[in-house]
């Protein structure tokens, strides 16, 4: 069995060449949400395509309906080696409002922080400087080995930050070959923080829905029909008000069924992280937590389902005064699921919710938005053991099994589709202003990711399939 | 003293040329708020100066910020005949949608209708058609008797339509003069049906206010935040949803302590009125009436504070989704007020009702647009009396004294500016579509309107001052 400690030491003294590949990637401007880049986000998967190709993999940029797809394959040194599916994206959000700026979004600019140098521009971390981790550790297993000591498949996508649209066709497209992978890493994720690694195992899901309530065949004037007819406006937040219980429970009917308690070993690592409320609270300008009464921050944020109202209307919304009954109200909400919830009978007690608290004379209609359930990634499975292990290798400290609030919809297409399970471990941070102005890497976190994913990539290489 | 039936049968006789001088005044498209037809709105104001001084009226057209006011006088026939105030508008709404009109809108059409002879024109009843009615009553008084009962002057402004702005100015620039009138006569309101007269003696007022409520101080990811930290949206319907108890009662404290209840005999008047119901309720495509509980719907609309919501807005209303906590969220409503009751107290109960309902971490504010209070016209004046007296000389029916949902701001600066109390006959019909296409007057009602007019002002002329 291949050694790792050599393709360590190579990582590591290769480092600063590592770096120019790194910002040389920075510098192609591919914004997949605005068509006037178009080329430069092809450019940004052709870059990855010379650079796997380099490799020795089989490497081929697939048309999609929108920005390419990049696939890469390289067999494992044994026939008997796993094979993994490495997913990330080459698009980046665009870089506006550009005045922001310390320094231009695609120059990237190499500064001296508080944890040693730090890159900043667009996609230093989101989600390039991710990909450059396990591209780079591959690179030092070929180096040292001459080989690979798993099967890697390695999917890219130019189209993440403008919804992924293409991706589930793609993926129906060539499950027959994505399905021999074992499993799924996927880097687009936080550390805990510079010192502690961290493995996302949990995701919550979304139900978004858009809900009308309507009366009056028309608008009318409230001084001529006020008080004696109902009120659209008034009965939506009559019935939207009462969404949340004084407990701060969400009211829909059999919401919780299916919610799965905590086990006690959770509980207790997730009190062991010591998170900073405080820290959390205050970056939103905020005081103090809020919601679902009996549970931790955290277990709100990871482990309950919610209900939030997104944006509402209806009626006169200019300036000044208009004094009209509106006939129609709207409002957009969605609830946050969590593993073992189906969003079809959120959407089934949703309206039995509306029918129990709409007002004669009037009605209510929903439209849903797709829905997408929540993700738990069995903790000790040996693909997340080996992760485990693999990070431990390299930060000395047991990496922080954390939930994520939002969803990651890859990851739901990746267990739909093929059947596999999501790795989910990256290396940002979470001051890193993603999506902002002055987004940052810091090179500390990208040596790091590198030295895991070769790590990890030598545990993994020892699973027998 | 004049006898006034020679005037009603000059009236009569003369009734063709007055609709063809009503035809005329139709012709010009007086429309206040759109600034292409403000040459148009002055031609109406002038025609008017001209009508008024060819009956011996000294009359002039006032320049003001916005449209002009005429301002016209003919003094009584004796030093000691009563001095009335009469006010109307010669400015109309757009007449848009045009494709929804039967014949052009400033091409008056005569057409059959189930009630004779009908107009069809913007403008027919609101507020031309009513303007004629004096018009011609005071013209066939000086035909007959060559003076008037009564010293007269009439209001008569250009910017009804479009929000009164330049009135209150003028009527404070004017104030000496006009205060010298003992009482004021306002034709812009309906008849009860065509066979009854109808006086209009209670006004609600309105308080408008904008509330927002603010938490976080940037908008978050629902994904990121949601479930832990508190949602404006949700918290403005949590708060809003309760400005109603289950009784239809406003929950603002202190909100009830003024209202006056019905007397008896108003009680049992309104009851006599017969209102259709259903019918009133069926044009606006409901079935059911709404409100507090234990009043009639009449009672409801006329007699009743209330709140409606005008206007709700916050966070995402495009197409699709958007997971997104917003910062703040707004709303527009608006209290219905009755006599008695004070816009400051009413905003400061819902500075109090914000406040115990407002959660941790949120901020609310109000701003105010405008506010004016309910009226309520003593029944037994002497020139109400004189009103009702010379209804019933044409009608042969005592007239319906009504309320009104709504408020007639000149009313609330005439009683405030010059203390004048208004006594509000008009003769239009509640199927009139007014401010919408195919308005019409019915020239039943037109000459009724002259008729009445003429009795009253003769009944009026008798009060000694």
């Amino acid at each position: 069995m291949a050694r790792v400690e050599p393709v360590l030491e190579h990582a590591a003294s290769d480092f600063e060449n590592a770096v120019s590949r790194y910002l040389e990637f920075l510098r192609i401007p591919s914004v997949s949400t605005d068509p006037a880049y178009k080329d430069e986000v092809r450019r940004a998967g052709a870059w990855l395509e010379d650079q796997f190709r380099s490799l020795g993999f089989e490497a081929t940029l697939h048309e999609t309906p929108g920005h390419p797809i990049l696939l890469a394959h390289h067999e494992g040194a044994t026939a008997d080696a796993p094979h993994l599916l490495y997913y990330g994206h080459f698009d980046v959000q665009p870089p506006e409002p550009l005045e922001l700026w310390e320094s231009p979004p695609f120059e990237p600019a190499t500064v001296e922080g508080p944890h040693g140098r730090r890159v900043a521009a667009r996609g230093a971390v989101d989600d390039k400087g991710q990909v450059m981790t396990f591209l780079e550790a591959f690179r030092a297993w070929k180096a040292v080995h001459g080989v690979l000591p798993a099967a890697i498949t390695v999917l890219l996508e130019g189209e993440e930050e403008s919804g992924s649209e293409s991706l589930p066709g793609f993926l129906a497209e060539h499950a027959g070959t994505l399905r021999e992978a074992s499993a799924a890493i996927i880097t687009d994720t936080n550390a805990w923080d510079i010192e502690t690694p961290a493995i996302t195992y949990r995701l919550r899901g979304n139900v978004y829905v858009e809900v009308t309530v309507s009366g009056p065949s028309c608008d009318l004037h409230s001084g001529l029909y006020g008080g004696a007819v109902v009120n659209p406006l008034n009965a939506m937040t009559e019935i939207l008000g009462q969404l949340h219980g004084r407990d701060g429970r969400v009211q829909i009917p059999g919401f919780y069924d299916d919610v799965q308690d905590l086990s006690a070993g959770e509980r207790n690592a997730w009190t062991a992280l010591n998170f900073n409320e405080a820290e959390f609270l205050g970056e939103a300008g905020l005081t103090q937590s809020f919601g679902e009464a009996h549970y931790t921050l955290l277990e709100r944020l990871w482990a309950r389902p919610t209900c939030d109202l997104h944006g509402i209307w209806g009626g006169y919304t200019g300036p000044g005064s208009k004094t009209v009954i509106a006939s129609e109200a709207s409002a957009k909400l969605s609830f946050r699921t969590v593993p073992n919830q189906k969003p079809a009978k959120i959407v089934k007690g949703l309206e039995q919710f509306l029918d129990a608290r709409t007002p004669p004379d009037c009605k209510w209609r929903v439209e849903q938005f797709g829905g997408s359930e929540g993700i738990l990634v069995p903790m000790d499975g040996p693909f997340m053991q080996a992760a485990r292990a693999g990070l431990k290798d390299i930060f000395k400290r047991p990496a922080a099994m954390v939930g994520c609030g939002g969803s990651i919809p890859v990851v739901g297409h990746l267990q739909k589709q093929l059947g596999l399970d999501s790795i989910l471990v990256g290396f940002g941070l979470s001051d890193d202003r993603i999506h902002s102005p002055n987004e940052k890497f810091e090179l500390k976190c990208l040596k790091n990711g590198i030295l895991s994913h070769a790590a990890i990539l030598a545990r993994m290489g020892k699973i027998a399939v």
